[in-house]
């Protein structure tokens, strides 16, 4: 590694962004590693939401990869995931088609999940999880706040029952099929869209 | 299959829906097979669209497979294929979930597809081609009519020249990222759901 000191600038931010993962905690090189791909960004004419998808409960690298992909299109402002050793994984890459290189990637273990959303709580986000439950609203009817943080469920558990209590609401997608779910990458892209969509009309009104 | 003939009706009414393969051409068949989809849906209390999905430009079995989990699960009325071999595909029924078993799947090659998009506009469909044109209406601002068929693009080459003469309009999606392109089964899914979402604020205004 001191090898590399001879590096230009550049060469560093590069190094940098390789590592795709902002250690949420650490709030100063949390900060300094956002600035760098908002500066990339910035530069080519990208701008960013207030959205944040949280994918910590999703196992499989393939539903990683597409929502990393689909993030990136929609400009989230990060995708949190579970754990750093997916974005090695040929079958995220695969699917990412390198959009990590364009969307801040956090790591937050599930164990890890509460203590993260109530401090984006107190940063003013709002805490949805995508579910279906007695209380929730139906995408149809649901207006997203513009600082929203997407939670959402495991492949075949869902949310657990001890997040649901720190959510500020659940939505759930109204489903007509015999087959009665979607697949989470799908699940999200709709409120990824919805979001977005949302957004949109909004800044068409001001 | 003369050895079949001792089958219960209801033993039939399986082994043709597990052909899963509706001949567009043949009227007659093609009437009854989709009444035993309708019939079977319909006992379920499982309700329908006009919305006919179009995917005979695939290649992908994944993007296959998880638009018909899709399409089935916002109640299309058909998805159609370039061909009946990628229900085979262990890929395409790994993403489909057996969904190919309530939704009934057409076979148009896409040497076919002229002569079956101007048949579609004789029965009264508008033809959506999913593409980035210079006159593509924005998916925020497009207003799907009840009667939709939506034609999605290959993986790699989007839909053709001379399939884009025979299109009613164009639809894109808004993209903001660097990664400029959508998954095509995401790309299907947000038209299937806004289409969706129209269709219920429609009957809720009713």
């Amino acid at each position: 590694i001191g090898s590399h000191s001879a590096e230009t600038d550049s060469q560093t931010e590069w190094t940098d962004v390789q590592k795709k993962i902002i250690p949420w905690k650490n709030s100063t090189p949390s900060l300094d590693l956002e600035m760098v791909f908002q500066d990339r960004a910035a530069k080519l004419g990208k701008s960013n939401s207030r959205l944040i998808v949280v994918a910590s409960l999703i196992d499989k690298p393939t539903n990683l990869g597409g929502l990393c992909r689909t993030s990136e299109i929609f400009g989230a402002s990060a995708l949190v995931v579970g754990s750093l050793h997916y974005i090695q994984d040929k079958q995220f890459q695969h699917l990412s088609v390198s959009a990590e290189q364009w969307l801040p990637l956090v790591e937050v273990k599930p164990s890890q999940l509460v203590d993260y959303l109530q401090q984006k709580k107190t940063e003013g986000y709002t805490i949805i999880g995508v579910e279906q439950t007695a209380k929730s609203f139906d995408l149809t009817e649901y207006c997203f706040p513009e600082k929203s943080l997407l939670l959402l469920g495991n492949e075949h558990e869902g949310i657990p029952a001890n997040l649901i209590h720190h959510l500020d609401v659940c939505v759930e997608i109204p489903q007509q099929g015999i087959i009665r779910s979607l697949n989470v990458h799908v699940s999200g892209a709709l409120l990824i869209w919805e979001y977005t969509r949302q957004q949109v009309i909004k800044q068409k009104q001001q």
